[in-house]
Formats: C-alpha cells, structure tokens, sequence
C-alpha cells in the first residue's frame, strides 16, 4: 500500500509521500514514489504514484522517454509538455500504454492493473496545477473548493485534512498538516511506512529546490508526532461530559 | 454503509451505531442496527450488525426463534444461552444458517454475502465480554491490549480511538470519545448517517436501561463536534512551524 498526499495552496504546492512497497507483509521494500522533472525557472513537476508498482515504474519510465500524442502523432515527454494539462494527459496516455501491453496478462495471473499518480507543478507563465491520473487516465483537477488530493491508503489521514485544509493555508502549516495526515495513517496501516518523502513548491517560483527525506526518528516529525497526540488527549479532557450520563 | 463501535472498558461498554441504509446513494433508509436483549437482573445482551441488511435482519431473528446447537441438537436462544460466548457462538450458527439458506441465490443475483456484528454485554454472575462476528460466522473478542471493536466503514473513527481509548476510560469520556470518532465517520462517509443509537452498559449491572438517540442537531453532539474542531485547529495552530523550512 500507499499514502500519498498534495495540498494545493495560495502559496503553493505541499507534496508528501511514503515509500512502502509490499508484495504481501512478508515482502516489504522501500521504493520512493515521489519524482521530479525539473528545468530551473522553465518547468518543476512532481509525480507521485501509488498501485501496482511495475506499473508505475513503467509509466515514469514512459513519460521520460516519449510517447506519440494520439492525435498529433508528436513524440513528447514530460520535458517538452507545454502546460500541466498537457502533462496529466501525458500521464494519462503513458497508463493507458502501460495497460496495452501489460493489462491482459497481469488479469491472466490475477493481479489488478492498480495505478494512481499524483501530478503537481507548473510550466514557465503557465499555472500552476496538481491532478489526479486515473487507471483509466483520465483526470481530475484540485480547486480551491477541495484543495488536496490524496491517492493509497487515504481514509485515515482525511478528517484532519477535511477540518483544517483551506486554500489559504500557509505552506508551513501545509507541511505540519501533510504530515500530521500521514502519521495517523502510518498508525494504523503497516502497509504505508517511512521513510517520507517532502517537497514543497512556491508558486510562481519553478524552483524545486525544497525537498526533503524523514528517515525514522527524524527530530520534527517525532516532535509533533507526539505533540498533535498531547493536544488530541488534552483536547479530549477538555470536552464537557455527556449530560445525559452521569 | 454503516459504521458500530464497541468500547471495552473497566467501568463497562460503550456501544454506537449509526441508522443509514442504503441501496445505491439514491435508496437511503433509516433502520436501527442496534437490537437488546434484556431480562433485568439475568442478562443484558446487545448486538450491533453491519452488512446487508436482509442478512443482519435474519441474523437477529434467528437468534430471538431459536436454533439446533450443532453438537448438543438443543433448540437454543439469545434469552436462554449460559454465557456471552455462548451468546456468540449462537450469532455464529445463525449467520451459517442464513448463509446455508441465501448464499448462492445472493452470489447468482451478484451481491456479497455481507455481514459482521458487534455482540457486548454480560449474564449473571458471568464475565462481560465484547465479541465481534465475521460472515464465516467465527469471531473475536475485545481484551484489554485492544479495548474497542469497530465494524462498517471503521478507518476514518479509528485514529481518534488508537491515540485515545484504554481500558482504563471511563464510561462518560468514552461515550464521548465514541461520538467523536462517529463524528470523523458522519463527516467524510455520506453513507453513514444521523441518527445514532448510543447504549451505556455498567459493568456487573445487568442493566440496560442507559439508551438514547441522538436525532440531527442533538445539543450535546453538536457541542462537541463544534468544540473538537476548534480544540484541532488551535491544537494545529500551537504545533512548531517546520525548522528545515522558511
């Protein structure tokens, strides 16, 4: 399993991921599932993928590498793309590839063609977007009504993004709260582990400079680890007593 | 979807449930899912079920006409079982029983044979216990390492519940942590939904007569959802910006 999360802020882009992969819990690996393409001041974009991992591997490895546009008949990868809309419909066009020549035969052996990636960033004057691409490829766009979107494992870490994510947030508070999200699904999910993977994104910027790793008992992540569980049980104290009970 | 939750505490049980039924987002029904068996002072039995409801309405009422124990052949029910795992092993055989007589035709028609149930509660001069029972008609039983049993929709409510609940919890706090957990549920599964049943079950009591609804807008559960929310936005707001960030 997966956790991967991308805020989709005022000031810009918080993308989050672990790096579990498992073929059953007895065949445990670390794989990081974040991806940058980046030209300094041109283009920065981030994918992060979750599902079957040949499959993933497959599609970064086809977007690097070149796809014909289905209509132009153009070769493109993620480094000639003109916009980010372009970029999911790459994504996209890659899965569906990925499915033509893997598809049938993963069936045949019993094994879903699962695949889900995250793409966020922008392209020099262009704006700045982060979709969700489908195993169909098809894809979906944040907005400011729903500024994240989260791919894997994701109900756990979704009430607290679903009470205190707004567009406005700061991409400080962005990153406590990504990572806030992940540590109640690491709680409670084995199959989603660290290390994490972090990059943040300044809009307007086209710089991806801000990225990090969170190897266990990294200083931040353990203080407010236990620091959201203090307040949680403080929190808790402090709620009045059902009335109706005594 | 449906989401019961059983707490297993020193001072007694803790038992919620919510009343949403649905058959595709444009049948929703409201049904109780939470059914007593109650003889003062003899035995106090209560049992939450998730699943098809055509399945968990069988269930409850195989348990309340009787069935043949597979080994002794006597005709036995949930007011004449001599023990809660009794009581358990009975829920057990009547789920087989209505798989014996629903199973394939449901397969045929493409429909799951769905079905867990939450069965707490106490018999005189017995110990109280919290069992949870599978489709297969086997089943667990809360212990103190593991005080609470979740069944539906159960990822959301279960973070809440793992940084919070112990054996040691009073009753009242956890009457309040059970709604807060149904309150992450309610807020990001449409599938369940208001009302929500509540039973308090005292240990050794042999009561059961602490039972109430709380119908949409209830004083005391929009206090405390409103008042959690704020106590996690503050709790957010107290947290250490990123050090590795500015």
């Amino acid at each position: 399993m997966t956790y991967c999360v991308g805020l989709f802020l005022q000031e810009g882009l918080v993308l989050l991921s672990d790096t579990r992969t498992n073929a059953g819990v007895d065949n445990i690996s670390c794989f990081s599932k974040q991806h940058l393409f980046h030209r300094e001041g041109e283009r920065a974009i981030v994918a992060m993928t979750a599902g079957n991992l040949a499959v993933s591997q497959a599609v970064i490895n086809l977007i690097q590498d070149g796809l014909k546009h289905p209509e132009t008949g153009k070769e493109e990868t993620i480094f000639t793309v003109p916009s980010m809309f372009a970029a999911a419909s790459l994504v996209g066009e890659a899965v569906r590839q990925a499915y033509r020549v893997h598809g049938r035969a993963m069936k045949e052996q019993g094994i879903n063609f699962d695949v889900s990636i995250l793409l966020g960033g922008q392209l020099a004057d262009r704006t700045m977007r982060l979709f969700e691409v489908y195993a169909a490829g098809n894809f979906i766009a944040a907005t400011e009504d729903t500024p994240y979107l989260q791919i894997g494992e994701h109900k756990y870490g979704k009430p607290i993004l679903d009470r205190a994510v707004s567009v406005d947030t700061s991409l400080s508070e962005g990153v406590t709260l990504a990572l806030l999200s992940m540590d109640s699904t690491l709680r409670s999910n084995l199959s989603v582990g660290m290390p994490l993977d972090l990059t943040v994104y300044r809009r307007d910027s086209l710089h991806l400079n801000d990225h990090w790793r969170f190897e266990e008992g990294n200083g931040y992540f353990q203080t407010i680890r236990e620091r959201w569980s203090e307040a949680l049980r403080g929190a808790l104290r402090e709620m009045p007593a059902p009335p109706f009970f005594s």
